[in-house]
């Protein structure tokens, strides 16, 4: 064993962002150092399909590298569903069409090495409390905002996944008095109002209000252009940018209560619009500071953080998983 | 060592809850047996006039069954106000005006006793997981609902605390519209809308809406006396339990959401009411569950439970704080 084996020993570690539209990857070695990065189209059309595009994904990252795939220590991968963790099965990842798939069956099966996985907002989360926090952090809340919204828990150094695998789904709590009908049956759900498609629906319900705003010529209006016209000045833009703000506070301060962790990470695709998108929320966060002490205790500034829009959170979990305790003990469960 | 030392060997234990307005003790054998238990009033004339009655609630457990202190195992103590677990130290403890009181070294000092601390809610939930669902349930969310609000939690079998020590202040999240303003500064926090205060205001600004309600005939109304009429089928009292069951639901919902545990369990002063508190939480929750099959799957009946009135949460809290892993990490940290 040469000494760099020695100092960490987690040996190649291959880590997989499996999304409903795109598949990211990450190749890195002992050191933690980048060798391959592999973005490509999921492809929906089948759950064989889907999984053929997973392969293929990883087949080119190895390529890439050109790394024989029995130097590979192991495969970890965050995807959209529920994830028996135990077994390897992957339940109801509707993004891809799959009702229950042996996902860890098929990695073995295609690849022959360790594999590890997990739900793609959990995994992020571990990715980026290892490696974007550095792990200094023992406690984080990752909030992902995009088409849906749901958070993942690193409480106390670990993964929280809840007595049914559940916790974390704060997209269906209701912090506000909005009535909006949301898709799980109940009214004025979290992302029911501030996720992507809410927010592009409210900025069109707004048009009439605004007749002189930018988004007037838009043929449909999307979540991005609502930012970019927000980062520009428009009125439209800018009601519509604070009052995710002012909810998504609201949420945020709820969830430091409960958890009472280190930091608030946001990210997801609605995140990926920046300060314009941030902005807001601090502002209102600092309302909630100013009136009160216990606020502005909890929630001091810098304990929500924006995501890097460059750190490839899902891929780096998938990477984090493949630690070499927890690749200690998916070997043994494979073996038991 | 006898057999019975052999099967358990936590000996003889002490629990104790210490409130602002009584301190109540139980002392338990090697099987969990209660061999003697205290209620007295707290004396909180001075912050040394409340340790003075909290030793001499201990002396009178001993007292009355006739046991030496030298074969007591250890004090086990939840108290109302931030606790450094490490150190023994409380801080914060406003209803007994303690500042800051090394209780650890206090006991220590009068009994020559191991002596483990926490705050008051975090010890109840331990009690009500170990002792009252008979430790078989490994995540629970203890909700205390008196003049104010504050949840404890067990996660996958431990107390969870948070970062800083304030996992669970969910009094001051906000789940509605109201406007009403909190003593912590800012609006809406679910004390200052349903704790036992918020609920005889409220039932008082309805007073001239129901001109035939029984609490007219009241010179102060109490929440005692709100749900009295209730359970009698007072419409204003009605009205007040519908108001609290609805905020409490739609709450109790999304600390499900954020947690995902096994159980959610209602105590403290107002909880005492019974069933004309806890139905119309439940109708509140039926309503969940029809509207959306996450709610249904996330809270299936059953899953929230009102404590038994009579189960004393904080002193067997102080006795779970002694099971015998706590103790040889106490006896370790005061040998450190």
């Amino acid at each position: 064993m040469d000494q760099r084996q020695r100092r960490n020993a987690n040996g190649w570690r291959l880590g997989v962002d499996v999304g409903g539209t795109k598949i990211a990857t990450l190749l890195v070695d002992d050191d933690n150092r980048v060798w391959a990065s592999v973005q490509r189209p999921t492809d929906t059309r089948t759950p064989d399909h889907a999984l053929q595009s997973l392969a293929d994904a990883i087949w080119e990252t190895l390529k890439q590298a050109d790394l024989p795939i029995r130097l590979l220590a192991g495969i970890g991968i965050g995807i959209p569903g529920q994830v028996d963790t135990q077994s390897g099965i992957v339940r109801h990842a509707v993004n891809l069409g799959w009702q229950s798939v042996d996902l860890r069956g098929f990695i073995n099966a295609t690849f022959g090495t360790a594999c590890v996985i997990e739900n793609d907002v959990r995994a992020a989360a571990l990715g980026i409390q290892r490696y974007w926090l550095a792990g200094s952090i023992d406690s984080i809340l990752y909030v992902s905002i995009g088409t849906g919204i749901a958070a993942g828990m690193i409480l106390d150094g670990a993964v929280y996944r809840g007595s049914h695998g559940m916790a974390g789904e704060i997209g269906h709590a209701r912090f506000g008095s909005s009535t909006i009908r949301c898709r799980c049956g109940n009214y004025g759900c979290l992302e029911a109002v501030v996720a992507g498609p809410a927010i592009a629906n409210y900025a069109q319900s707004l048009l009439s209000t605004f007749p002189h705003s930018q988004l007037q010529h838009q043929t449909s209006i999307t979540t991005s252009a609502v930012y970019t016209a927000a980062e520009a000045g428009d009125e439209l833009g800018l009601a519509v940018a604070h009052m995710v703000g002012d909810q998504l506070a609201q949420a945020l301060y709820t969830m430091v209560l409960a958890y009472d962790c280190d930091h608030i990470v946001l990210g997801g695709g609605v995140s990926r619009a920046g300060s314009a998108f941030f902005s807001p929320i601090e502002q209102a966060l600092d309302g909630l500071r100013q009136q009160s002490s216990l606020a502005a205790s909890l929630l001091p500034a810098g304990r929500v953080k924006l995501l890097d829009r460059d750190f490839a959170a899902g891929a780096w979990g998938g990477i984090a998983l493949l630690d070499s305790q927890a690749l200690a003990r998916v070997a043994q469960a494979q073996l038991a």
